[in-house]
């Protein structure tokens, strides 16, 4: 294994963007591929048994990268299938379910951890039986949000429609006295804003993604695997399908301009 | 050709069944194969050539149940790929598009015509090339509405925020004047009521399913492929995927229960 390959990252598309902004911050010399499957955006809504089989193709074009480290940064992937992606990579790899449940765990003092996310993470229960192994006497409250990702995409961010959707699916967690809460999708950092606005701060919300990066900066330390070039780092991003706004929609993402984004050719025959 | 033969339907997901109702109150006697793509849905926000990559593969699992006639119900298909739809099928193939224009041209007073749809659909003109060749004296004024369809599909069909977001979508469309405008997605019949709301009843609604049924009974008759038996007809659903609220979602758009639905094995590999 050689330090300077780099750190793969994949999500169903473009949310995990904001987890490799995270890793960008914690580890700013670390080269980077992203693949975000755009043909088949979104994973959260589709069955268990899709979610597996399109995880290992992800796994594949990360592999084919040479990378040292796999990051699922999907949730409902991380949900659902970290197991075979961990069989398929024989490499290291992290996904953003146990991290988040981590940092909830650490944060909650009333024991009350509300998680939203996908039908399909939320469905799953894989923060609930996390967070609930790390310590038994937390009580967890999921609620699905299925209209947070095309809104996070279209980039209505602060409309008073997102606020009263928002209202909507918060609402019964509220009626459950959570004093923390965990953005269990990629996409929900970028409506950070509206829910905190209907949860009047009352609750602190935890960024799987940024809870990922720290495990994977302490286990790139621990396994000996940190980049040891202080040059800027090589950041790669490919997708399955280039759809209308991609770059409009990375560049929101990710904070910062993508440069250019390749297309994976061959990869839906 | 066996006039027993069904008739095929494909869509990117879910919501070409308001077209199968559409084909079965019009023609009650049809056997109808049916399938959507629901491990890839959205095609909507897709790229031309994924979307045509896709709607071949559609097309194929439609020939192995022996249709006697296809119709391409997602409207992003019939806008970008129903050219090599018709060369794959060697058999007559309607899409959604070309019957949507025919119906409103015919509509229209004020030859100001309005079309909603998905991305794929309103970027590719394909609505606009097709009422302008009919009528080069209307005057389309497209407009996509991304949201609709995650709407549709969680059912929040009169929710306060369903509005405010149709609202938004559709003001520029009533500073044009239009008189009529094209429900350009399969999707979107589900919303009518909220959409008729905001538009307070001064435009005519254009269903291009309704207006496809029409046509496809038309075509019928002409090429002799009409069903002779009076018998109740066989309706057959399959899916790619089998994604949560499936079933729920599936009654939303048909109007009545679906009976077994089946996943298409080995079509994801």
């Amino acid at each position: 294994m050689n330090n300077a390959q780099p750190i793969g990252v994949f999500d169903s598309g473009i949310g995990g963007m904001t987890v490799v902004r995270a890793l960008i911050r914690l580890l700013p010399y670390e080269n980077i591929v992203y693949f975000g499957d755009t043909a088949r955006v979104p994973y959260g809504p589709k069955s268990p048994q899709v979610v597996r089989e399109y995880a290992l193709q992800d796994t594949d074009v990360l592999l084919q990268h040479d990378v040292k480290f796999i990051v699922t940064a999907c949730n409902t992937v991380s949900a659902v299938a970290l197991d075979i992606v961990q069989k398929r990579a024989k490499i290291p790899v992290v996904g953003v379910i146990l991290p988040g449940a981590e940092a909830a765990v650490q944060t909650s003092k009333k024991k009350r951890i509300g998680v939203i996310g996908t039908l399909g993470t939320i469905f799953s229960n894989a923060y609930t039986n996390a967070i609930r192994q790390l310590d038994p006497n937390v009580q967890v409250f999921g609620q699905p949000c299925p209209l947070f990702v095309p809104l996070a995409e279209e980039g209505w961010i602060d409309h008073k429609a997102t606020e009263l959707i928002a209202k909507e699916y918060l609402f019964p967690l509220t009626l459950k006295k959570i004093d923390t809460l965990v953005l269990g999708c990629t996409h929900y950092p970028i409506l950070r804003n509206v829910i905190n606005k209907v949860l009047q701060d009352s609750v602190t919300l935890i960024d799987s993604g940024e809870a990922t990066a720290v495990v994977v900066k302490k286990m790139l330390a621990e396994l000996n695997l940190e980049n040891t070039s202080k040059l800027k780092p090589n950041l790669q991003f490919y997708v399955s399908d280039v759809p209308h706004k991609f770059a409009e929609i990375g560049e929101r993402f990710l904070g910062t301009k993508l440069g250019k984004v390749h297309r994976v050719e061959g990869f839906l025959s």
